[in-house]
């Protein structure tokens, strides 16, 4: 598939096919799509993504994306200021908050570390995270990054960078996900759900 | 999820999400990734998509997707203008030229009847089929249509629509793919296989 009747459909495959997950059959498939669309609709359609990548702003504590400069959940008087949860990127943030079960701070990476990628420290918003707790203010810093070598990996540099400040440093529980059963967990997660066990709490009292 | 940190974001996922096949965790992910990329190549992204929906031209007679009034296969003199195959859309015309197996011209239908989605002879190109047809000139109308109860069913109204005129009129070949194992074929085809069964043709010869 390499010669298309048009070269405005070819270019238009081109720039959807870019999308990650999307390869050139998909993008062909998006392209008639939106042919088929009113022309309104479709001009809306890119305005919007223009617009988006254009006007958004991130949040100056936590660089989360925001509609102002400081974002709703850092102006929040309710939150806890004294906890922070670093995470990959917003997408974690809706996970975490649609839990209802954390009430602190957040501080979004923009990504995690990854040598295969070429994304280095510098590229994350590391600095801002470590000047933040030696500020003080801060008593704990859980860490809730993907449980990949990369995720890992950034792990140990935050630790490393925050081992002096005097905080506790937690991660997010890893372990059988609740539901699960044992036969079908992988070798992994069992091996180390069995290393950490923690102590059996009555859910009773 | 449904509380986005940035109504910008929110109003991006919601058009992302309007394109066929695409949820709105794939949405916030798309969006995310456009997030990242150079404010250049958003808005390039952006511009095309609005580009083509307003400058895409349709060939007069073929009604494929074209840059000018007449496509290239329609005005290509090696063609056979005697033998015309209908198809769906445009991606039919990409398959059947990746090929290299035919030689005629094409007749894009832009859909085919379809009750459940609405759609009736009257949205198709079917009036400009009917011209075309008994204008004469015309030899043999293949019917490449999808082997569903829709396609079926636009196949037959094509059938009473044409059958007065003086052609032939011809489906291309259902049966067990190339390379396929008869244990693994489904019934109605293998069914439909033997009833249809060819005589057999040496390929030496």
């Amino acid at each position: 598939m390499n010669t298309y009747s048009s070269s405005l459909l070819e270019t238009a495959v081109d720039e959807l096919a870019k999308l990650p997950g999307i390869g050139r059959k998909t993008a062909l498939r998006l392209a008639l799509h939106l042919l088929r669309q009113d022309e309104v609709a479709v001009e809306n359609f890119g305005k919007t993504i223009i617009k988006l990548r254009k006007e958004i702003k991130f949040c100056k504590h936590c660089h989360n994306i925001s509609d102002e400069e400081i974002c709703e959940i850092c102006s929040d008087p309710k939150r806890d200021k004294g906890l922070l949860c670093v995470v990959e990127d917003v997408r974690d943030v809706l996970a975490i908050e649609n839990t209802n079960q954390y009430k602190g701070l957040y501080h979004v990476l923009n990504g995690i570390i990854s040598p295969m990628e070429g994304i280095s420290a510098a590229d994350l918003t590391m600095d801002s995270l470590v000047k933040k707790v030696f500020k003080g203010n801060i008593d704990e810093v859980i860490l809730a990054l993907p449980t990949t070598i990369e995720g890992d990996t950034t792990n140990y540099y935050i630790f490393k960078q925050l081992q002096s400040a005097n905080i506790s440093i937690t991660t997010i529980a890893r372990g059988i996900a609740i539901g699960d059963e044992l036969e079908y967990t992988d070798e992994v997660t069992l091996g180390r759900s069995i290393l950490n066990r923690t102590p059996f709490k009555d859910a009773e009292k």
